[in-house]
C-alpha cells in the first residue's frame, strides 16, 4: 500500500522543488509532511515521535540551505523521516526499515542528501566540523555545515569534545540544538536542568529581559547614574551574553531559544544565521510527537510504537491463544529486582535506556538503587567501577552495540583493576530493523580478548536468570573478574520463565542432545536454531550431537576434550562476527591441545550486514536452522580431503 | 642508590604522620617533597613536571582529608609521585617504573591509598562519583570523595559525562581542577580559552568585581536608582554567580581560582570545602614543573625528561659511535610531511599527542593541515571521518591503547560508512615502563574483526613508510576500506631509513628466510626477533623458514596456501594478545581451508602484564628471540601426537 501524499507534498521530489515555493506555503508542506509520516508509520511501523517533532525544522532547513551542497548531519537519525521524504525517497518510504528497503537512518549510500551515516548518538558535531574544516582547506567559503543534535545526545562526551574543538576554530558550523527534553526516555542530568533553566527564563532570560528593561529606564535617571550605567553596561552585556551561557563559554555564539514549530520564524532565523560567520548554536524548542496527541502525551511509548490505528491512537497488540515467551530484556529487568531484594549490595546502571533495557522495572521498584546516567556509556562503566570499589554489586546494562563506546573503560577501569562489574549486553547479535549501526556483531570478539573477563550468553530465559544469579554470587564478586552476559533483542523460548535460581559452574557448558559424526557447538540463544536443525536432520537419519557451550570465556575445556576426542567434524554457531569470535576460541583450544578436526564456523561474516528481520539476516548469513543443517551435511558429505 | 629525604619528610611514613604536624611546618614538607622528587627522577627517570606542579596540593589534600578512608582519585596519575612518597612508598620509590618495582601510576593493588587505578585520562570524576554514591547507599555520610583532574583531562568527553551526572546528584564529591594549561603538550580548545578567561579576569572576574564595586557606589545615588538597583541586584547576582560559570551551569558549585602553590591558603580552603555539601569544584592554578627552573620553562620537554643533571638541568643523551635507527614515531612524522608535500589532500589529526606521536613535525611544517583536537579520541575519529567524506586523506594518529576510547567511532563512523581513514597506532604492543594501562595489547584483535578494515604492521622503517605511502594511494583512497598501521614505541632497525617510497600490494606478505620443518609467521617489528631466533637456531642446525606477513587483514592467502602445503608445524609471533589476534587469524585460515598443522601461537597471554622494559616483558611472555627459538624446538622435538 502506497501512502498518498497531500497535494503540495506530492509536487516535492527534491528540496529544489521545495525552495521554489513561496514561504507562505511552507506551513502546508509541514502539515502534509506530518500527515504522511503518521499515515506511513501507523501501517508500516518505525520511529515516530522524533520525526514529528522536527517537521517544521526539516522543512525550514531544506528551504533555507542549499542541500545537498550544504552539508546537513542529523544526529542519531531517528528524526530524519521528514528529511528522507523531502529528498527523493517519498515513494520508497513504505519500504523503510524492511529487508532490502530504505534504512531507518540517514545513510551515505542511500542518498547524496545523507551527508553522514548515523545511528549512535552524538557524532554530528564532530562530523560536521570535519566537513567544515575540509571546506576551509579546499577554499570553499560558501558551503554551510549543519549539525542537528538533540538535548539527549548532547549529554554524551563526544558532543562536548566536538564543541570544545569547534569553539576554538573559525569554521562555518551551525549546531541546531533540537531541545525536546527527551532521549528515548526523559533526558536526565545537570545539562538538562540547565537547558530548562535558560528556557523557562527562571534565571537567564528573566535576568536578561529585566536588565535590558532597566537599562532602558535608566534614561530617566540623573547623569551620575547614567554614567555608571554606561560603565557597567558593556560589562553586563559581555557577562550575560558571552559568558553567562554554557555554549558561549565554549566560544559558540548562542541564539535562542526559539519555537521549533513556528516555521515562519525558523526560516527567518536560519536565514539570518547563514550570514553569521564562525561556529554558532541555535537553540530550538520542539515537542517530541508534535501534532499527534497520543504521541505528545506519552513520548517514551510513542518513540517507536509499532503499528497503530491513526484515528483512535490504539497501538496494535498481537493476541495469542497460549502464553508466549517474554522478551529477554524483561527477564533481565524482573530478575534484577528479584536478586536485588535478596542482595542489598546490588545496584543497576543504564546509560539512557531505562525502557529499552527494562532497567525501568528496578528504577520503579528501588529508585535509589538504579541509575540512569544519560547517554554516557563511558561514564556508566567507570561510574560502575567506582561503585564496585566500595563493594557494590553492579549490573551495568548497555546494548551490545553501544558498549563499543565504553570499550576502553571496560579494559582500563574494570578488568585491569580486577573489579567484578557485571555487564549485561542487550541487543547482542543482529538488532533487526535498526540495521548495521545497531547490530551487536562484535562483542564476543572484543570482550573475550580482555583478561579478567568472563563472557557468557544464555540459550534461554532460565540460563539468563542463572547467569545473573551466578554473576552476583560471592564467588564471583570476591574474585577478580568482570562478568559479561550478552543476549539478543526479542523473545526467548520459555513462557514459564520464572524458574528457580541455580548457580552455574563458571565456564561449564552442557550437552543438549547426543549424536554421532558431527558435533554442533553453539553459544547463546542461537542454540535454539541448532535444536531445530537437529530435528530437521533427524528426519534424514543424520544425528549430530549438540552442545550449548554457555561460556565463550572461559571455555569448558573438559567438555571440549570430550568433544574433540569423539568428533573430527565440528560446526560452531554464533550470532557474532566469525573473525575472532566464539568459533575462533574453539580453534584456539584445538591448536593449544593439538587436536585436528574439520571445523565449519557459522556466524556473521566479515561484511556490513544491512537491516531486516533477525531471521532474514540469520538466513542471509547462513546460520538459520536451514543453514546449520546445510553445514552439517556439507561436513558429512563433501569429500574435501583433510590436509595434514 | 637510595634517595635521602629531608629531615622532616623522613619522619612521614603515612599521611597520619603528616596530619600530626602543625600547619606551619607544611611548607617545609612541600619543599622536601619537591626536592625528593627532583633527586629521584633525575637519576631514576619518570614523569616529572606534573608531580612538581602539585606538591603543595598533594600535601594539603592529605593534611586536610582523612585518607585512605576519604577516597582520593588522581586523574591520569602522572602527578601522583608526591602522593606515593607520602603514603608509605618513599623507600621503594627508586623502583618506580622498573620491572617488578612500583607502578608509575596509582594502582589499587599497590596501596590502600590508591583508591582507583589510573593511566588514561578523564576517569576520575566518574570513579569518584561512583564511590560517593556508594557511600550514600551505605549510609556513610562522613566520607569525602575527591577527584583531582587537570584542565587537559577535562577536555575528554568522559569528564563532561561525569560532571553532567554529578551535577544532578547531591553526592559528596569534590572535583579539584588542577589547571596548569597543559596536557603533555599545551592544552587546546575552547574550554582552555574559557579557563584562561575566568582566570585572567578579562571578563568574568573583572565584571564580577566591577559590578560589586558599582553596586557599592550606588548608595550615593537617589532613591529611584537605588530601588532599581535592588531590583536588579539579585538578578545580577544569580546570573553572575550561578549561571555565568560553565561549572555552575552544570550545577557544580564553583570556587576559585586559587593559587595552588600557597599551601596555607590551600589548606584553609580545602578545610572549608569539607563542610560544603553536594558536588563542588575547586579551581586551583598550578605551574607544571614548579620549583625546577628548566621544567617550568619548557614544560613539554620536562613532562618526562629521562635522566638529567639536577644541578645544571642538562638532560642526558646517549652518545653513539655509529648512526642509530630512528624512533618509529619520527619515521611516521617525517614521512607524513614528505607525503603531504606531494598530496595536497593529506591532513593529520592527533588527540593531544603532538610530541608523543611526532605529529608536531607536520604541525610545524603545515600548521593549517595538522590538527591537535585535545584529549578527545572519539572526536578525533569522527572528525577524521567528516573530513574524509569531503575527500581529504586523513592520517589519524592515536596510541594503540588510547584507540580503545574511539572503538565505536572506528566501527560506526568510519568502517560502516566505508571511509578510507588511515589510522596510525603508535605504542602498539608493550608500552614498557608505563605498564598495563598503556600497553597496546588488544588492537590486532579488536581491529581485525571490523569489516572494511585493513590491518598492517611494519617490520621496519621502510615497511612503515611504504605502508603509509600505500594507504594514501588512490587505490586505497578510492576504495571502501580504512587502513590501520600499528607500530611499537621506540626505535626501528634501519639507521638509513629514508628509503624510496614503494607501493605495497594490500595484504601481501613476504619471505624473510627460507627453511624447512617449521615455519615462523610474524607480524610487525617483532619479526626482527624471529630473525635473531633463526640465527640462534642455525647454530644448532635448525633451519626454520621465516615469513613477515605484514598484514593481519587481509591475510596473504596465496602465501599461506604455500606455507601450509609445505609445513605442518608453524609458530606465529605477535606482540598482541593471543586471544583473537594474528595467530587466531591464521587458525581461521586453516579451518576455512581444511589445513591441519600443529600451530604454536606466541604473543601476549590472557593476563594483565605489568610494567618493565619492553624486552623484559617480551621475555616474560615468551616471545623474545629465546622464546621463539624455544617454540621452534618444542614443535620439532616434543612428540605430542597429533590427534586427527
Amino acid at each position: 500500500m502506497l501512502i498518498t501524499p497531500g497535494s503540495l507534498l506530492a509536487t516535492i521530489d527534491t528540496p529544489e522543488d521545495l525552495r521554489k515555493l513561496d514561504k507562505s506555503r511552507l506551513p502546508q508542506v509541514a502539515d502534509e509532511l506530518r500527515q504522511f509520516i503518521i499515515d506511513d508509520v501507523s501501517v508500516y511501523g518505525g520511529h515516530f515521535g522524533a520525526s514529528l517533532g522536527v517537521v517544521e525544522l526539516t522543512v525550514a532547513l531544506h528551504y533555507v540551505f542549499n542541500t545537498p551542497d550544504d552539508q546537513l548531519v542529523w544526529d542519531v537519525g531517528h528524526q530524519a523521516y521528514g528529511h528522507k521524504i523531502l529528498t527523493g525517497r517519498r515513494e520508497k518510504f513504505h519500504t523503510n526499515r524492511f529487508y532490502k528497503g530504505l534504512s531507518g537512518f540517514p545513510k551515505r549510500k542511500e542518498s547524496e542528501y545523507d551527508s553522514f551515516g548515523v545511528g549512535h548518538s552524538s557524532t554530528s558535531i564532530s562530523a560536521a566540523l570535519g566537513m567544515a574544516v575540509a571546506s576551509q582547506l579546499q577554499g570553499n567559503t560558501s558551503r554551510n555545515h549543519i549539525a542537528v543534535i538533540g538535548d539527549g545526545a548532547l549529554t554524551a562526551g563526544e558532543a562536548f569534545e566536538g564543541m570544545n574543538h569547534a569553539g576554538a576554530t573559525d569554521s562555518n558550523l551551525l549546531i541546531v540544538l533540537n531541545d525536546n527534553c527527551m532521549s528515548i526516555d526523559p533526558n536526565v542530568g545537570a545539562l538538562r536542568e540547565y537547558l530548562t533553566d535558560i528556557t523557562t527564563s527562571q534565571t537567564y532570560n528573566k535576568v536578561k529581559d529585566e536588565i535590558w528593561n532597566l537599562l532602558g529606564k535608566m534614561d530617566k535617571l540623573g547623569k551620575t547614574a547614567q554614567e555608571l550605567v554606561s560603565q557597567v553596561q558593556s560589562g553586563i552585556k559581555s557577562s550575560l551574553l558571552e559568558q553567562s551561557n554554557l555554549f558561549e563559554s565554549l566560544h559558540l555564539r548562542y541564539f535562542g531559544p526559539i519555537d521549533g514549530h513556528d516555521i515562519d520564524h525558523l526560516v527567518s532565523v536560519l536565514d539570518d544565521m547563514k550570514h553569521i560567520p564562525g561556529p554558532k548554536l541555535l537553540h530550538v524548542l520542539t515537542v517530541k510527537g508534535k501534532g499527534y496527541g497520543p504521541a505528545e502525551k506519552d513520548q517514551t511509548k510513542w518513540h517507536a510504537p509499532g503499528l497503530f490505528d491513526k484515528v483512535t491512537g490504539v497501538i496494535q497488540k498481537k493476541i495469542y491463544d497460549t502464553p508466549q515467551p517474554p522478551k529477554y530484556q524483561d527477564v533481565f529487568g524482573n530478575t534484577l529486582v528479584e536478586l536485588a531484594e535478596q542482595n542489598a549490595r546490588i545496584v543497576g546502571v543504564t546509560p539512557a535506556m531505562p525502557s529499552g533495557s527494562s532497567m525501568n522495572i528496578m528504577m520503579k521498584a528501588m529508585p535509589t538503587r538504579a541509575f540512569d546516567v544519560g547517554i554516557a556509556e563511558q561514564h556508566a562503566v567507570t561510574f560502575s567501577a567506582g561503585m564496585a570499589t566500595q563493594g557494590e554489586v553492579v549490573f551495568c546494562n548497555i546494548y551490545s552495540t553501544f558498549m563499543q563506546r565504553a570499550y576502553d573503560q571496560v579494559i582500563h577501569d574494570v578488568c585491569i583493576q580486577e573489579l567484578p562489574v557485571i555487564f549485561c549486553l542487550d541487543r547482542a547479535g543482529f538488532a533487526g530493523a535498526d540495521g548495521p549501526t545497531h547490530h551487536g556483531a562484535y562483542d564476543l570478539a572484543y570482550m573475550r580478548c580482555i583478561p579478567n573477563m568472563i563472557v557468557a550468553a544464555p540459550m534461554n530465559e532460565q540460563e539468563l536468570r542463572n547467569m545473573m544469579f551466578t554473576a552476583q554470587s560471592d564467588e564471583v564478586q570476591q574474585g577478580k573478574q568482570a562478568f559479561t552476559i550478552r543476549y539478543p533483542r526479542g523473545e526467548g523460548v520459555m513462557p514459564n520463565w520464572r524458574t528457580p535460581l541455580e548457580k552455574q559452574v563458571i565456564g561449564q557448558g552442557r550437552m543438549i542432545s547426543d549424536g554421532e559424526d558431527v558435533a554442533i557447538l553453539t553459544i547463546g540463544h542461537i542454540g535454539n536454531y541448532a535444536v531445530q536443525a537437529t530435528e530437521m536432520l533427524a528426519k534424514e537419519g543424520i544425528r549430530p550431537a549438540h552442545f550449548d557451550m554457555r561460556y565463550v570465556k572461559p571455555l569448558d575445556e573438559t567438555l571440549l576434550h570430550q568433544i574433540f576426542s569423539r568428533f573430527d567434524r565440528v560446526v560452531t554457531v554464533e550470532d557474532g562476527c566469525v573473525m575472532g569470535g566464539f568459533g575462533s576460541a574453539v580453534l584456539e583450544f584445538m591448536a593449544n591441545n593439538d587436536y585436528m578436526a574439520r571445523v565449519k564456523r557459522l556466524g556473521i561474516p566479515d561484511a556490513v550486514i544491512e537491516h531486516g528481520e533477525q531471521i532474514e539476516l540469520h538466513h542471509e548469513c547462513g546460520f538459520d536452522p536451514q543453514g546449520i543443517a546445510d553445514a552439517v551435511r556439507e561436513l558429512l558429505f563433501t569429500g574435501r580431503a583433510v590436509t595434514v
